[in-house]
């Protein structure tokens, strides 16, 4: 019950049991380009999708150093620890960083950006965190699209922990970068991450003067196009893994999933109001689905409360930097049901006591 | 039958396709506490041994990026497409590069080192393959080490594909940095890479002002010693059957695991010559363990060879870059047995006539 990894489906994980398949031969290109078509539902893309094999903070660092250049402006709207994140990579490589910082469990404000863009004729690049982890807050991603789509200012997505289980739409929403990774929705272990790119995106990697190598994107699209392969060898386990759990949630159907998840996460709220929790994230249309984080008045110390509940198998993560102690964070993530909820539930009732 | 990804055993991917823990947790970081000072005894090290999810390719990065900085020069010693990849990223990182290019089956001559390090005292790092996979030479590092001992000089060493089937000794041959990778002696799928590093080694990290964040070499030291974590989520599923994997071969023992490797080798060589195969590797004290490399009078186009062979159930690698079509290269990594050899050779015999 963390917002992830989350739990893996026995049926993915006999899959990646079985006999490991070369990179370099036609079986795996066969299915490295059936897995890499797969994706484009999920990113609702017609770009390709890459697969790299590195955690998420590996294609954060790669949409920092493929699409800008030393000295550039970018806005990072700083919602939490992920916001965060973006805005330390982005100063490691000497970016021209606006760090929109909010208080945590608090969405953006439109207006701040609207200004910030106005007042910037300079700007390069805004950076959102579609999905919190550290909060749960749910950033609304279209909006930015709106202001973004006829200007030159690339809109990059952290959707590590957002997509799937959360409506994207890389191309409606006129999104520019959309990195994500695979122990999250996408019901795998952790291991893989994906990136796609807008046509923008792929002009402005072309000016990109940032030092890479491992994280040259323009390495994996030619990989992928030419030969449905990637340029250095991937986590082939994870990728044949991935191709089943794409079969297994494109089958449930991304809407209904969805749909599913709203359902679950909206009960597993009211069954921890009902016990004197609060939502750390006040403003209720920037819940998202993939966690729901709480403080309860009575609870001095979050984490000891969670190590007894974890002792009896129920895992929930803690809050994170200043909130160490002071938040439980609970996942609604992958093949999670109703009986998961009430067993998780009953177990924090029990402890509250 | 290819130079890796190795077969690996049903024992360590029945352990893979258990639940997945979480990274964060109690279960997890006795785990990798443990994992880590298992990777100690391949190395042969008292330093820490870290551990990345990505490929050998992200470490060699990691390797430049933390151990060095703009401008400094280099001595690369180039026998091959994973010595060429060491020039790439050395040059990606602007670091004044020496290279020092053999042709492809020769190993280095030490006296053109010597005279590098002595007509070059500005010299700060050498950068040597420990086995070259695109050619099956094993290039001495023992001997580089004796002359980087008790100088300013790094001496890092890619051992993607040389460790545990090949002797390696970290701290007795004086290496500063050596990276390797779970796809190849290691008996895992890919998708993990490790790094060592000498005391000299992380004083240079402290100097060093290349840009990096995810292969940043100093979170890593951090994150194992405070809190028995990766700073980033790692590939879970992999490092619990690393845990499996390095119980198996301590438990036979990397004295067994070479002689053994050298007996398959040897007789797999002599299979091949008694087939009128040439070795490509023809210094017989620069051939590793790792595979046989070679060529034949008689075929034209070893990929259209490799490509029956492969039909038939047998997969074994060919010639890259410039000996592309112009090599056999099979693999003696793993959980190779005497009975997978005599039927390569069965199937080679029967496709030569």
């Amino acid at each position: 019950m963390t917002p992830g990894p989350t739990n893996v489906p026995e049926e993915i994980r006999k899959k990646m049991a079985e006999d490991v398949i070369h990179h370099r031969m036609a079986d795996y290109k066969k299915l490295f380009s059936d897995v890499s078509e797969d994706l484009k539902h999920f990113f609702k893309t017609k770009q390709e999708v890459l697969t790299l094999t590195c955690s998420g903070t590996g294609v954060m660092e790669a949409a920092v150093v493929n699409l800008f250049s030393k000295k550039e402006k970018v806005l990072i709207i700083n919602t939490g620890n992920f916001g965060q994140r973006f805005v330390e990579i982005a100063t490691t490589y000497d970016l021209n960083v606006i760090d929109l910082k909010y208080n945590w469990g608090s969405t953006y404000n439109l207006e701040d950006v609207k200004e910030i863009i106005l007042t910037n004729p300079d700007l390069k690049g805004i950076f959102v965190t579609h999905s919190e982890t550290s909060t749960g807050v749910l950033n609304n991603i279209q909006s930015i699209g709106f202001l973004t789509k006829n200007t030159d200012i690339l809109l990059v997505v952290d959707s590590v922990s957002g997509m799937v289980v959360n409506p994207l739409e890389f191309d409606n929403w006129s999104i520019d970068c959309v990195i994500a990774g695979s122990q999250k929705g996408f019901l795998l272990p952790p291991g893989l991450a994906f990136v796609a790119l807008s046509e923008k995106a792929k002009k402005a990697m072309e000016r990109s003067n940032l030092p890479k190598f491992y994280f040259d994107l323009k390495k994996y699209i030619k990989f992928l196009k030419e030969k449905q392969e990637s340029p250095y060898t991937p986590a082939i386990t994870l990728v044949v893994g991935l191709k089943c759990a794409c079969d297994l949630l494109l089958e449930e159907g991304l809407d209904s999933i969805q749909l599913k998840h709203t359902k679950l996460r909206e009960y597993l709220g009211e069954e921890l109001i009902k016990l004197g929790f609060k939502y750390f994230v006040k403003d209720e249309k920037a819940r998202g689905n993939t966690l729901v984080a709480v403080t309860h008045t009575k609870i001095q110390d979050m984490d000891k409360f969670r190590a007894i509940i974890d002792k009896n198998g129920v895992s929930i993560a803690g809050g994170q930097g200043n909130y160490t102690g002071k938040l439980l964070r609970i996942g609604c993530l992958g093949k999670i049901t109703k009986a998961d909820i009430d067993r998780t539930i009953k177990e924090i009732k029990k402890n509250l006591i």
